[in-house]
């Protein structure tokens, strides 16, 4: 059964929760018809910060969050669920995480495994590995932005059985990732909904080109490198989840774990 | 520093070695610039067997081999090392094999872990893991067609320090994998000689495209879909032991292999 997915390219507002989310109401409206909507990484405080002080003032817990409780709401309003990138506190530690709301409020957290660059200073890495949840019975992993360069997480959401990998993304090269993402989802055989972000924060500028990629690795829809892009796509779980190659092969059942041991050595 | 390596594309003569060497022969020639040349799967022998009995009949142990004396002998005269394909025999067992041969004889052998679709019924599973051997400096790992689709294979070789991974291979299904060897190279930050046959046997249509890929997932080369090609590149060792993304990233360093154990569970 066919089912409509979406993926939201925007320019979230450094340190402006309110500004952003005034922005994002339209966008998410134009997404309704979707049951599901990704958005791009650390989308309710901008992506540039300062220092840690900044990056604290901006992150929120994700069962107390006004940015959540927003969201929730437009899932209520619009009827589907959404996968955000959010700055996390926890305790005194801040996480960059994915976290997947309803109309409920948050339903599970992913917290960034590979951090990039300047984060390394600001965030602590994921300690929830790669989760995969049910939900309308489809199975949703997150990853998030430099997490594409490492194959193992992407296989890490296959082996749990995801159907899809939400990603949200603020490249800041252009085509560098939008090359391996359709591939990531070629030899995974499942969908990837890639939504990255655009504008610029302190000399940084985003590179958009936001993209969903099928089980064959095709890509089912591509946003511009610049602008804000709302992407719908029809999504089949049943492609997903039929992993087969030839009548003899399969992508995940003709793997060789026991010969694979060095990947989880240091 | 800069190498020169190769890759020869061709069509082995189905069941008749030494008309697979004639053509060879003058192919190799034309490679005799570089230090390394890299040859389709199964090149001895041809690929469309009839039957396990007519794989056995191709198939010679590596430790005493006419093809391997064949190309031992194009070594020495011309000043490179190769890779091939070979059909292996080791006692009762057949192996779809990739060998390392240089002047003095076979180096290194890697046995196709993924076997693909009617090769389970002539073919035992590898059972060598994927050797990285040090050679004239450079390190080379070998891998054998359908190992492409299984990211965990390339991340082994790069793990093992490959500079270099020579890829024998008779693809049938046009881009499909010729789309993922760069984002294999890209993510691993590492050099992919991808040898690829042409021509037909018993209805089997094989499709060309070899490429040489670079550590920025760059296509170096790109052979035609049909007809017999030689395509020499340069390669810089160097730049696939820096594996440095950003200043704070690496490649490999960045990993998180306490998080990747689902890998090696069946």
């Amino acid at each position: 059964m066919s089912r409509r997915v979406a993926l939201v390219q925007f320019a979230p507002v450094l340190g402006d929760r309110a500004a952003t989310e005034a922005r994002l109401a339209p966008l998410l409206a134009r997404a309704a018809r979707a049951e599901l909507v990704v958005l791009p990484e650390l989308c309710a405080t901008g992506y540039a910060f300062a220092d840690r002080a900044e990056a604290e003032a901006g992150a929120e817990p994700v069962g107390d969050s006004r940015f959540l409780d927003f969201l929730a709401g437009r899932c209520a309003e619009h009827g589907f669920d959404v996968v955000t990138g959010f700055a996390e506190r926890a305790g005194d530690r801040l996480y960059n995480s994915a976290v997947l709301v309803g109309p409920e409020g948050p339903v599970a957290t992913y917290r960034k495994l590979h951090l990039f660059d300047r984060e390394k200073e600001l965030f602590t890495p994921g300690d929830l590995g790669v989760p995969v949840v049910e939900r309308r019975g489809l199975k949703l992993a997150m990853l998030v932005c430099f997490d594409w360069a490492f194959p193992e997480v992407w296989r890490l959401a296959a082996l749990g059985g995801a159907d899809l990998v939400c990603h949200p993304a603020n490249f800041v090269l252009a085509g560098y990732a939008q090359r391996a993402i359709p591939v990531h989802a070629q030899v995974n055989g499942y969908y990837v909904l890639n939504a990255n972000r655009v504008g610029a924060e302190r000399g940084l500028r985003f590179t958009g080109g936001s993209l969903a990629a099928g089980p064959r690795g095709e890509v089912l829809a591509r946003a511009p490198a610049a602008g804000e892009a709302v992407e719908i796509v029809a999504i089949d779980p049943a492609q997903a989840r039929d992993k087969r190659v030839t009548a003899r092969n399969d992508l995940l059942a003709d793997r060789r774990p026991e010969c694979y041991r060095p990947l989880v050595e240091s």
